[in-house]
């Protein structure tokens, strides 16, 4: 096992586990891939992160097999991230925090972030993974993602400060920044 | 919401739980506490943190409303730890974190650590949430924890090292250890 420095050995899977994701701001670079993001830039932005924090997440993910690099431009060279197996893997554990965040970090003023539907039944599944309709387990691949208008505001508000001209840049061209991947907003 | 100074104000409850939960320590502490520990030194053995480690993480699980102490003792004043009902809350995801270590973190000379099994129908449910027997989606108060010998031998081995007699005088008397709480081992 790729160990930490500071884990004892142990069989112990949560703190296997917590080797490799047990830093918040690789949780958070996973968190914006799930949401469909696979540049850089993209991932910058939405996770805040400063570029050397991120890159040395991304390393990290990538030496840990969670994700891999892809060429999507020859000159200049540049690369898209994306999860392998055992990176979507991950998936549950961050439903598992979306799901406790939303019930003990809400007020009433905030809708829920994200909302899932249950693609075969149109219901919304809420903070499980049994559809409330239907009684079946649901995984990611069976539901239909949509942002929050506040969330939506939230991200493309990060997106346009980062756009500003004093960063263009920067940023400069083909930097292929695509919006939310696979979630829709409800508007 | 109990802010992180490098945090972005944001609606999204993965960073909001990350905010609290974002450290490795902390979730192995969790972790423990989930185990059935309830003292300090019992947390300490099995995570092997240092005594100002472990203080700084109980003290920011007590801010975050997580977890709550209870004296046991007058004189001298000591404290138990116990999960809140927010702390318990978290269960989902230290079980999704264990569910991704036993899956990508074990080679095959290796158990998995804690086995659950069905209480209902004696099943052992492996790394879901629902039970393969019943079809029905269980809890952990569904279910019977048993770990490996492997597992239980590293544990009693830190327990043994902490207890050694070099460390007599700081555990002193009324540690109150009881090993471990609501895990039965198999043999």
């Amino acid at each position: 096992m790729a160990g930490n420095a500071e884990a004892p050995d142990t069989v112990c899977p949560v703190a296997r586990s917590l080797d490799v994701v047990g830093d918040r701001w690789t949780v958070l670079v996973l968190r914006e891939m799930f949401m469909g993001a696979v540049r850089f830039e993209e991932i910058q932005i939405q996770t805040q992160a400063t570029p050397q924090m991120l890159t040395t997440r991304l390393k990290s993910l990538e030496a840990s097999g969670m994700i891999e690099r892809h060429p999507y431009s020859e000159k200049p060279l540049r690369h898209e991230y994306r999860l392998t197996e055992k990176g979507r893997a991950f998936y549950p554990v961050i439903y598992a925090l979306r799901g406790w965040g939303e019930t003990w970090f809400k007020d009433e003023s905030e809708e829920v972030a994200v909302r899932f539907v249950h693609r075969e039944c149109g219901h919304d599944v809420g903070l499980g993974t049994v559809c409330p309709e239907c009684g079946v387990q649901v995984e990611r691949k069976d539901l239909d993602a949509t942002m929050s208008d506040q969330f939506a505001a939230e991200r493309a508000e990060r997106r346009a400060a980062f756009k500003a001209p004093a960063k263009t840049a920067v940023l400069g061209a083909g930097s292929g920044f695509t919006g939310d991947g696979f979630i829709t907003n409800g508007n």
